[in-house]
């Protein structure tokens, strides 16, 4: 591909794809701007990397409109587009080489159970296991060493990854995402307690419905509900080591990084972020576009839109920031009541000398 | 079942099982309060419920034997008893569907090894590995993918997910769960510092031993002892990603919810109730029913029963909740600090107008 | 295996292996030192457990060249040594029985892909399943059900515990150990949100290089990099849990504890040691030899080398531990403050009686 050819895919996603240089330069693949060769194509989307312009090795750089080349055009090709940022998603994902997720096709030594619908264009690979009356739709790529256990329902373009595991009954939505070890469906953590101290099991009778285009990471584990289903909605990406615990609902475009640990029946609104190591305790809400900074512990509902929470226990951010700095600064308060307390000894020395010795 | 079937099947577990209402009506299944349909039953254990009972749709409600009903009984039925949460909790398991594990019997795909002891009515799974010379108890349900390395022994009705692993030598007690990729037995963390910054791996020579009726969430990794044995005592309950260090014992009927670190050598009390992400640094102790709140850090011994931590580090709650407090208001004491300094101030020029200037 | 031969195998690692008392005392096998039997063999490395030589019943003891054992040598034997912990590693490793991870060969049931380079004396156990365009050095151990995607490159000596997975083009070192449930290589976290709130994935097209001597443990995730490479250098010691995100480098013989979380582009250095639950953020480094206490959140990179960190924002342990005391005395600050107050108000009255009222 050269510039020109990378100018015209780009056509396809956005509306202006302006070309300052020359169009017929060989592109051989993407690199980051510090690291880029010759005939590579980088990007510059965020000012703090427009001090690598001038340097960059890259015959290609994907940038703003905004963005002034006519200084650097000489060394460099550009094309100049409203998002440089996605506009080189698109571009990795051009050079991205095929990965095999499974061959095409049933491997041999895949094992598929009674009544299982399997769509079109389906590879399943070698040792998954599919349990009775599960549904897959078209174009899913399941691993080696999948199970599904009986009835689980997956929708189309779905990938599993070797090992990602679902219990039985789970649902999971179109172009579903499932990384290495991730577990859905595994029981809840419920248990009735006995007068004499031990517990006995709640059956964990529900399910876990996983929205369209949700991303689930690496040893993530989503419980099913003890009654009724744990949601994740549409468009959620959840990152690895993440526990979600039943009955909970995570909504729609929301991501919840690495570690964090979101107790039952917790529902998570729209479009939040949640940062890595956060902790929720059971039955609470975050409303839509919450933002949680990394190890928050939050212990209570916040049903304010678009708030920003820190610490533990988790308040609104500017309010933890500042405890923060009065924390960092007690020893310095604590200098203060030192000084107070010599002054007023000594004002009553003063005022009343008789009152010493 | 009808309601009458249900006050019989209750009547195996409590003394006292009370209609009030018509036993004739037909159940379908279990719900949520606020979420049940017309023949469906559910119940109301917390008075936290009870607003719910006038407007649920449910047919038939268990309830505590305390609760006055007579107002609603021309819309519900009622079934009274001791402890309605538990008795709900059969009720669930009683019409919850049959959990196909594993399909009966040794599946052919499964690779036993050598000196193998299986006992009567097992299950072993599709593509799982048994090494030589385990033991398996009679009614075992060891799902597909599951493997157990040599030497390892197992009790009675057990139940394996798929992609359990059982390091070698591990021992499970009887109606021991491992939900999906739970690790048991896995090397402790051990290494040797050696001089030049290096290090050598300690061997793990050590086992792990799960005693009856404990239950192991999905990527939970318990570690082997290096000496001796990492013991989890009856009862306990340990939720999904939670980490269990090599020499630990966990004492009998404990529950340790997600996300949580056991570092080497802790030593957990009989009947304590572990909050999520709570850490312990090693070699220390917790009394008999310690509770710990969710993300303390646990830095010593805490060897009074029945105390409830917070923090971090974790101290009693109450010490820890007041200094939380203390913290949140810490703008306040600035506040009064700045206000005392300048009044103080005040106070010297009026007693010593000559010193201001 | 007597006291002598003991002392034989020990002089191939040390200079001076010193007996005192009967070389000819048969020794069964190594155990602590509170629980020893006699026959055993035990150490003391630390001064901690010198009290308990009078009372132990093992018939060897490993101890440092200074101790003074004359008063023992009656009771006991003794072998003393420069390094008596390591010593007791190697006499560990002695006597622990050989563990099987894969029997000899390549199992019949492992699928091994097209263009695979197998060393010599390799084992791949049952079920594994090798990718095409692997190559896999000499001596390795692949255990049952593990996967190796296309592209895998394996170093000599490795041993990869039952279930553990290499996403595609991973390489690892030599005498690289990866336990149950790793999984390296896995995608990046990397999406591109887009204006109407939902996100683009953006392809993780590096991967992971794993250096010699390298330990993970159970569960630990790796992701793979975005561009280039995530990369752990020789020697780093990685126990369960851990996520170690796209892009990150982690030095030499760095040693990171359970359930620590290392957010994207992180760059650790060398002989660091992480302890349990530490979260650190994306894009920030640690210079060599930093030690981070458990569950410490690092927002910031810490250049100078050899620092103590601990407490979240993370900052050097001593101001750290100085304002946790300072806060476990807020109440003593508060009631010095109303003190203050409570004299100023009197002063005030005392001075200017005619104010009051």
């Amino acid at each position: 591909m050269n510039v020109s050819d990378i100018q015209i895919f780009l056509q396809q996603f956005f509306d202006q794809v302006e070309l300052v240089g020359d169009g017929g330069v060989d592109i051989t693949g993407p690199a980051r701007i510090e690291q880029a060769s010759e005939g590579e194509v980088t990007f510059v989307a965020n000012e703090k990397y427009s001090k690598y312009i001038d340097s960059t090795k890259a015959s290609l750089l994907i940038v703003g409109t905004q963005l002034p080349v006519g200084q650097y055009s000489n060394r460099h090709t550009f094309l100049k587009v409203k998002d440089p940022y996605t506009a080189f998603v698109f571009i990795l994902e051009k050079y991205a080489a095929p990965r095999k997720i499974a061959s095409p096709g049933i491997a041999p030594t895949a094992v598929v159970g009674r009544n299982v619908r399997i769509g079109s264009n389906v590879s399943v690979g070698e040792y998954a296991v599919i349990g009775d009356g599960c549904s897959i739709g078209d174009d899913c790529l399941i691993a080696a060493h999948c199970v599904l256990m009986d009835g689980v329902s997956i929708g189309d373009h779905c990938i599993l990854f070797p090992h990602a595991v679902c219990y039985d009954s789970v649902r999971l939505g179109n172009r579903v995402t499932l990384h290495t070890g991730a577990v859905i469906g595994a029981d809840g953590f419920g248990f009735a307690p006995q007068r004499e101290g031990s517990y006995i099991k709640i059956p964990q009778m529900g399910i876990v419905e996983i929205g369209d285009d949700v991303e689930i990471g690496a040893n993530t584990t989503v419980d099913r509900a003890t009654m009724g289903s744990t949601v994740v909605e549409h468009g959620a990406k959840i990152d690895n080591l993440v526990q979600i615990g039943h009955n909970c609902r995570i909504g729609s475009d929301t991501v919840i990084a690495s570690q964090t640990g979101v107790s039952g029946s917790v529902v998570i609104g729209s479009r939040c972020m949640i940062g890595g190591q956060v902790g929720m305790a059971g039955h609470l809400a975050l409303a839509d576009r919450t933002r949680v900074a990394a190890k928050a512990g939050i212990t209570k509902t916040f049903s304010k839109q678009g708030q920003v929470l820190r610490g533990y226990p988790a308040q609104d951010m500017k309010d933890q920031l500042r405890q923060e700095a009065l924390i960092r600064n007690l020893d310095r308060m604590k200098a203060r009541l030192d000084a107070l307390e010599a002054e007023l000894e000594a004002m009553k020395k003063r005022s009343n000398p008789a009152f010493t010795a």
